[in-house]
């Protein structure tokens, strides 16, 4: 077990709150005033989420999106967020981003906290969102027979990275790993019709074998129906594109003959529990590599 | 205007959501459903809101601490928290003092997010609470005639900062720095009858002239009246305890003839606007050192 995976595994044991979760979801879910209410917090650091040198304004627009993936994934509306800054060389800049993401998700800042004295920039965002269907779907009710669903390609966040690092010329890659989208329309719309639904942040494979996971099932993927940015194949990173995370697609399964109401594809399904949370074309995926996360480390 | 102080002004062109209080409170206060939310994020950096080499269960209780003392300011009652953490060297140490606080305030972990890379811990706590008393009270609601009350001395948390710093035995001192406690039965019984209340977490001198500023006031405080830990006249730092913070206090203001519910002291009244927030035995403060907050940057 890592550090992290030790660390996440203690933090599970201090709470019994079934708003938590277990800590095994995208957002912590709470019932108030008659309200549902879903809230998440993901933090970024500096070299590792983003690299030194990108555009302030890129960091700002990616924290707020990221979190509002994961209000996304719940089919939640959101209401409004918290900002955790450090100051920086640039704050102002971040300031156009912050705008920028405020302004074309509708959520409103509320509040949060402003630091200085780190050496290297570490920011957090809280997120909340009120659930516009109950129960709220989570990763944990995939069942076998269900249909695995993916709402668009892979891959595009990882050109961009790329294409980031290496100063070349390619807006539409760049755009995805710096400017993603958080898909809350789809969200919406999948939410009462869903068996189990996460965001896609941290890699295909690991985001639908921690699906898998908390569902006590198998989760099979046809390698050739995931559908891959444009140049990924090209490129010789089919293999690398289901390990990279960043492209905050919508992973959902639904029983079998259930269509979605968004534009999506079917990429597996659903067997009962087995030796291996997830097989690819039948087979374990290879795990000499990381199924994913690690990639968005900077070099 | 430091580059705080910019960015904070900037922040708040971005914000006119009522529940953002112009970012100018300690809280965001919003309506859902039939309750009052209460919302607070603050962080923690290492070497600057805690000393290198300290018990990583004390910054875990502080980060805890800080964030509920928010909550109570607003006479709120938690719901739960959000954490934000940089894997360090004693993450399970850290654990102790979440499990030790959580416990003893009685609110759970929902979630969160665990972040690693960063060269200097930062950490960030999401507090949710209820209202318990509408309208939740504000800064921003002293009025001439109200006077000035604190629930306790100002002054230990200053001496047990040393005593760690030091590694000098003073255990009730060092508790105050360490693990303050949060007022929240205090901040429930007073929220019904201030006209404005806030936590004294930057210096009593800084804080009490956000307070003013915040109400459009002059306030003005009784240097004779304020009462300050033991030890702290002895060691001849009266003037520094005032703008040192990290006592959570509650400072607060009541109409007058109004008696607090709970253990408290009268330090001073409120005056109409006048050409200073903030004067203390009738002049303004000596600005040429700080009036707070600074005092917590490690030297």
């Amino acid at each position: 077990m890592t550090g992290e995976a030790a660390f996440i595994a203690a933090l599970r044991e201090l709470t019994s709150h079934p708003a938590a979760r277990g800590l095994a979801d995208d957002c912590a879910v709470l019932d108030i005033g008659g309200e549902t209410l879903v809230l998440t917090h993901d933090m970024m650091v500096e070299g590792v989420h983003w690299l030194r040198g990108q555009d302030p304004a890129d960091i700002a627009w990616k924290l707020v999106a990221v979190n509002l993936s994961d209000l996304a994934a719940k089919g939640a509306e959101p209401i409004g967020v918290l900002l955790g800054y450090s100051l920086g060389a640039d704050d102002l800049r971040f300031l156009d981003g912050l705008r920028d993401a405020l302004e074309a998700f509708a959520v409103p800042l509320l509040g949060g906290d402003t630091v200085g004295g780190g050496a290297v920039q570490v920011h957090g965002l809280t997120a909340l969102g009120r659930a516009t269907c109950l129960p709220v779907p989570s990763r944990a009710g995939a069942r076998a027979g269900d249909r695995v669903w993916l709402t668009g390609a892979v891959g595009a966040a990882m050109l961009g990275f790329d294409a980031v690092r290496r100063g070349v010329d390619d807006p539409a890659n760049r755009q995805a790993f710096c400017r993603p989208v958080p898909l809350l329309a789809e969200g919406r719309a999948l939410a009462p019709l869903v068996s189990a639904m996460m965001d896609v942040s941290d890699g295909l494979l690991l985001d639908a074998s921690r699906l898998a996971t908390a569902s006590g099932v198998t989760l099979t993927l046809e390698r050739g129906a995931i559908p891959l940015a444009q140049g990924v194949e090209q490129a010789g990173r089919a293999d690398e594109a289901l390990r990279w995370g960043d492209d905050y697609q919508l992973l959902f399964t639904l029983p079998p003959g259930t269509q979605p109401p968004v534009p999506a594809r079917e990429i597996g399904e659903i067997l009962g529990p087995g030796t291996a949370p997830l097989l690819l074309d039948c087979a374990p995926p290879d795990t000499a590599q990381s199924l994913g996360y690690l990639h968005r480390s900077s070099p």
